[in-house]
C-alpha cells in the first residue's frame, strides 16, 4: 500500500489561485478512479465547466459556494459531500478569507 | 448535483465500534465508484481482510494505525492518503481516545 500525507505530494498551479495534487493516480497504480486534493485561494474560483465524467467530492476545510448547472450558488463547508453527475456545469467559488480545500475523485481515463 | 453533509446520511453499525455511511453510492447515481465515510470508535478496529478491489482513502480526523499485508502497523492521521491495492490485507486500528474517521472509496460492483 502507499501511505502519504497529501502535503507530501507536489502541488500543481493549474490556474490563478487554484492548486491540484494528484494524491492517488495512475502512477500509483489506481485501477479505476483517481483521488486529487484541490486548494482554492481566497477570492478565487475553479473554472465553470462540464464534462462527460462525474465528480465525487468531500470538503476538507474552509467555506465556499458551488455553482450548479442552473447557475445557483450553494454554500458548502467542511464535511459536505457532493456528487456532480456527468455533463452538469459546476465550479467552486471561494469568497472567504481562507483557503478552501476539497478532495475530488474522477474515473481513470477522464482527463 | 447532490449536496449533503456526511452526517445527514444514516450511519450503519457494521461491526462493534465501526460505523459506515454510504455518502455517494449507486442510489445517488454514482456510475463508477462509491464514497463511504467510516468511524472507528476508540479501542476498536475494522476487520483485517483483503478483496479483489482497491481502496482509496483520505483520513478526515483522528489517529490510528493501518495494518498492512506484512502485518506491520503504520501510524496515520488527518490528511493522510492511502492506496490499498487489490488483494492486500488491511485494517484500521484505533488505539486513541477519539473517533478515527476516514473517507474510503471502492469501485461500483465491489460489494
Amino acid at each position: 500500500m502507499i501511505i502519504r500525507h497529501f502535503t507530501d505530494v507536489d502541488a500543481e498551479q493549474i490556474a490563478d489561485g487554484l492548486q491540484k495534487r494528484v494524491v492517488i493516480g495512475e502512477k500509483e497504480g489506481a485501477p479505476n478512479f483517481i483521488m486529487r486534493v484541490f486548494d482554492v485561494a481566497p477570492g478565487f474560483s475553479s473554472p465553470f465547466h462540464d464534462h462527460f465524467w462525474e465528480h465525487e467530492i468531500f470538503v476538507v476545510s474552509g467555506e465556499a459556494y458551488i455553482r450548479n448547472g442552473k447557475d445557483e450558488e450553494i454554500p458548502i463547508h467542511a464535511g459536505d459531500t457532493i456528487f456532480v453527475p456527468p455533463y452538469e456545469k459546476h465550479c467552486m467559488v471561494n469568497k472567504s478569507a481562507d483557503v478552501f480545500r476539497f478532495v475530488c475523485l474522477i474515473p481513470v481515463g477522464a482527463e
